[in-house]
């Protein structure tokens, strides 16, 4: 996905949490509101997958199949690392 | 928590995405832009919190103290859906 | 759902480890074993969710509509304690 | 971590299950018997991170160092996958 894509999605999780504001502002039932919000970080988990996925098809090969051990070990902390932030561990 | 704190909130929010849209535009490092897209999650997901806290100490107890089984079961059922939802099941 | 379904349910998890555990032995291949620990995570979420059920189906609306009221905080702090827990905020 | 490592903390989990069954025999209260589910599905998370640490270092590793794309593609899409299932999208 490109850089214009991306913000236009983000653009878009921005237009849904302003809509948000005026439910809250409407009064608006608590758990209708609640279900807004977590449609939106459905949205920007999509987002982030979209991300992650350009990343690992460029800058993780790029650098698995460089030649800096340290580059490498870098990469795969940062993949194991977002894994476990995601990763239910309550 | 007041609607104001809450829309405050939401506002922040939306200025946050819109810090991670200037990273996108600006090229930033692919993995740290998903940590700030979790880190809008985070917050949103204490922004629901704070709602929900509210919904329970209200909505919720004046339905089950009131005399319509019906609006006992809407809630209940309501806040069990919200648990399903939440708890992932992958 | 009875207590002996909710064991039942539960013995079919501990034999799903036991069969991750004989997969770990015979080195099968290592995001087939996770697939499978996500999916025993998955199965208990779901009996979590009949357990509440149960709950708030009983405890939680008697005590709502009884008349202390440190026992009415109580079961809602419960509730949303609950949901802080499963509600990820990375 | 190795084999015997992974399914000696399998074999915990496996303990921590048949206490719950003991937990729900007794008729223990519901919250504490979803905390104790809780707490055995983040056993399982920290498994799960264990392996695919593993994984990362190995399989991960070899894939894309090697010469054969489709297996790069492999390797590639499962990392994706699993992010995905972990990632919330409610």
């Amino acid at each position: 996905m490109m850089k214009e894509d991306i913000n236009l999605r983000l653009k878009n999780v921005e237009g849904h949490i302003r809509g948000i504001e005026r439910m809250v502002d409407d009064g608006v039932y608590c758990i209708d509101i609640i279900r807004q919000i977590q449609a939106a970080q459905a949205a920007l988990s999509k987002i982030s997958s979209a991300i992650l996925d350009n990343h690992l098809n460029s800058c993780v090969i790029t650098a698995i199949r460089g030649d800096d051990p340290s580059e490498r070990e870098r990469v795969i902390n940062e993949i194991h690392e977002l894994f476990d932030k995601t990763n239910r561990s309550y």
